[in-house]
């Protein structure tokens, strides 16, 4: 083990982005990182376990505190109120840096491998919810919808959110979007 | 050019999600699947490129009637309504046989390759439902929602649909369901 490099994991991860930008995912290799940022390859590795790595090293967190959230909410409360609940702890997770975020999505969209492992995630995510809810005794039915429209209202409010030029916070854009949900489930 | 052969496609469909129940995706051949129809190699490959396109080849003909039915819709009706009614025709398309169905879900939930391919499918209609929306005079971010709520509405539909014991069509439980997003909204 060498030894602990201040900040090099926001820097690798700084420096991986604007290569995948620049260069391309595919074209982009760990050494470049790692010079990039300043740092040896050995410790890139320290951080992540390859390139894909640095795009979905939060996966794991985003699903446990996404699940503690859920569980903070009172069984009494309604299946969207709950849901709602879990979307602000994701906000507050992932709304950090907009700068970051547009670059991950724009690398993850030029990408067919990597738009897959972001579906296969929020998919992942979405069961994950669900079971929970039915756990806490909501309704199969209303689980599963619950769950799948919370991941309707965040890829849309996460787009929404990446693409705007006006300084609203991800949460602001979650709320907003679930309140236009309501709105269009209402009219129709 | 051999022969036509009447009813080829059904047979070779049936034969080869049999054949994947029985023995896994990855483990049968297009020679078997070919064998247990009754035909050869050479006629399988008349009707699918290979073993993934006979779980797949509606696809393109699934985004088109829903665009056609979204065309058919009053630009005057709600997204709601619209995507209503492409549910609709999506469940008179995929809704013919639950046997078959059923068998198709779950080779596909065996294998994670064949999961990421129907994830794509979906959010490619999902994107391909909301420029329509778009186009047709929706707001953007009502036209993403109502799209990808419309998948939301689906994935939960047809899971409860082939997993069911009683003989509800496709189409009811897709309504049903979506009538439950609506009582869903309504109460958060």
């Amino acid at each position: 083990m060498g030894r602990w490099e201040p900040g090099a994991g926001d820097r690798l991860r700084e420096a991986a982005l604007s290569l995948y930008m620049e260069r391309g995912f595919e074209q982009t290799m760990v050494a470049d990182i790692a010079e990039r940022a300043g740092v040896t390859a050995r410790t890139f590795f320290r951080y992540f376990a390859d390139k894909r790595e640095v795009l979905f090293d939060g996966t794991s967190d985003l699903e446990e505190k996404s699940l503690a959230a859920l569980d903070a909410v009172p069984v009494t409360a309604s299946a969207l109120d709950a849901v709602a609940a879990v979307l602000d702890a994701v906000a507050e997770m992932v709304g950090g840096s907009r700068e970051l975020a547009r670059k991950r999505q724009t690398v993850i969209m030029a990408n067919a491998d990597l738009r897959e492992r972001e579906l296969i995630k929020l998919a992942t995510l979405s069961a994950a919810l669900a079971d929970r809810l039915r756990q806490r005794g909501t309704g199969d039915v209303e689980a599963g919808l619950a769950a799948e429209t919370s991941i309707a209202v965040f890829r849309v409010a996460f787009s929404r959110w990446v693409t705007a030029t006006d300084d609203h916070d991800l949460r602001d854009v979650v709320r907003d979007t679930l309140t236009r949900l309501r709105t269009l489930t209402d009219a129709g």
